[in-house]
């Protein structure tokens, strides 16, 4: 069964792939299919012998191009759609090992050069409504396969979180006539004690109502919708800014810090929203402490409030000084 | 710190407790802060030899009655507030081993007159405008004290995820004049598919669109907008449907399985949300398998767009023949 169903109590639509349940399962490193298929070995994902960046599409998608007429009958109260879209899944390397924090950032720019294309590709597309770029980084936050890698989900509507994001830049905008994140960002940069690390272009911040300790986000200085915005020399200081992020997450906790790295973009549903979509990175890792996680429980889950128990300004300052800037 | 921030970005209050890295985390039996006070031992949360059901403050509030003031300054950009409102800490018995699952309907029924009485007291709070009781249940989901307890979030504003629900019922009540829920408990009944155990007074099913594979809602068959409205009898007839679910969770899965519960009830702002709000509680577990769980990662929880591996006609199946029913 591979079907969208709306929830006519939250107004969302769900995903649903059974047979995802079946997925590849954290499988030891000489049977890794995203590493490079080797000679008189069985083929993985990639056949070839080397590669810089790999992107297929998943082998156990929630949403694909030619999806499967739904199992349900659609209805008023309990709409089913088919599962249009994609998902695929970016290989950031051919080294089994070789984490975006190990990255030099001339690496990393070609990454965000695979994500500006698929961005655009796959954004083009007319049952694509939002191009979601992320990653899950670690076991903690469920990762099945160790091969450094990202996703991206190219949704047939826009998502939830990313329509409520509009609808507050919409009332923002209308109210005063500026992109909310613009607004954010220039206050985080007089405010300067949620900095981690700014360069030209960009800046990394924790949010000043971080939903999570070492939430921090990269955004650009000035207003791009997206990814295709972007010059050349931008998207380095991007590269750049990422490396130093993550690279400072590694340092500060001693460990590969688990987390969802998550873009945002403006929707590719041919709407008017360029003047609200302002091009960030959110970084969600779930560690309070080295061994303790934040959990996404009861007031988290179940009521949307999340508490967090540390202050943006004291976990920016523990990044900063381990060399996010 | 203890104040509320908000965010701009996405319209959300955040809860700031800075206290509460420091809390007790799954401490030995015989230091458990839940247990009766022991003759010659310190005290704990409980001045009792013996007690049936016990709520206190808890001692490290996210929402407190008298909450200090913000340590920063409120901007337009930026709202803070103080964090007014309650965290109570609900142990369900004196026995350290005792879960909802291991009890009798008569035991069960007794908790939940203590959640309509918190509901009850706190919503009557000028500060208070929703009232939320819930469980976090097992390490999996972030527990800290293994001693079975719930908790209740008094917040000072309507939480989002409720506001959304209300948003959506009103919506859909505009519509057709009929509470959206009152037509999900119908349509479940009429299905009958995904229908997990029920009594003269509630029902239990999988949602049809649900977010985990073996999530639960328990409702109320007539529109109830809170504990308050229920009679003793439907009071006893909600005990012996929990009892049910919880018990068949831990018959399926062969251990005590890991959740979240989440009590949706009509909000104390003051408001007339009485015609949207139908009393139901969420059983949320975490886990897809046995050995295997469902992640909030990048999908979840930078987009807001849910993937559940399962046909919840098919998880509900099961959970019904464990003996849901």
């Amino acid at each position: 069964m591979t079907e969208r169903r709306y929830d006519p109590v939250s107004g969302e639509w769900r995903m649903f792939a059974t047979r995802r349940q079946d997925r590849t399962f954290l499988p030891p490193e000489d049977l890794c299919p995203l590493c490079p298929t080797r000679p008189g070995h069985p083929p993985t994902e990639v056949p070839l012998p080397a590669f810089d960046v790999f992107v297929f599409e998943n082998r156990f998608p929630a949403l694909l191009r030619q999806p499967p007429a739904p199992d349900v009958e659609s209805t008023d109260l309990y709409p089913v759609a088919p599962s249009a879209g994609a998902n695929e899944v970016v290989i950031y390397s051919d080294d089994h090992h070789l984490a975006l924090a190990d990255m030099d950032e001339a690496r990393i720019a070609r990454i965000v050069a695979v994500w500006a294309d698929r961005y655009a590709e796959l954004g083009r597309r007319p049952e694509v409504a939002y191009v979601f770029v992320f990653e899950n980084r670690g076991v903690a936050v469920g990762v099945t396969l160790h091969h450094p890698h990202g996703q991206i989900y190219a949704y047939p509507e826009i998502p939830p979180r990313a329509q409520r994001e509009l609808d507050m830049a919409g009332a923002h905008f209308a109210a005063t006539g500026r992109c909310v994140y613009c607004d954010v960002v220039a206050r985080e940069e007089a405010d300067g004690v949620r900095v981690v690390a700014e360069n030209a272009s960009f800046v990394a911040f924790v949010p000043f109502a971080a939903r999570f300790p070492y939430e921090v986000h990269v955004a650009a200085r000035r207003h791009a919708p997206s990814l295709l915005e972007l010059t050349d020399a931008e998207r380095l200081a991007l590269a750049g800014l990422i490396r130093q992020v993550v690279g400072g997450y590694d340092r500060l906790f001693g460990f590969p810090l688990p987390y969802v790295m998550s873009m945002h973009q403006a929707p590719t549903d041919g709407g008017d929203h360029r003047h609200l979509s302002h091009f960030h990175i959110e970084f969600t890792p779930l560690h309070r402490t080295a061994d303790k996680l934040k959990y996404l429980a009861g007031s988290e889950l179940g009521a949307g409030a999340f508490v967090n128990d540390t202050a943006p300004e004291t976990t920016a300052g523990r990044l900063r000084a381990a060399g996010g800037a």
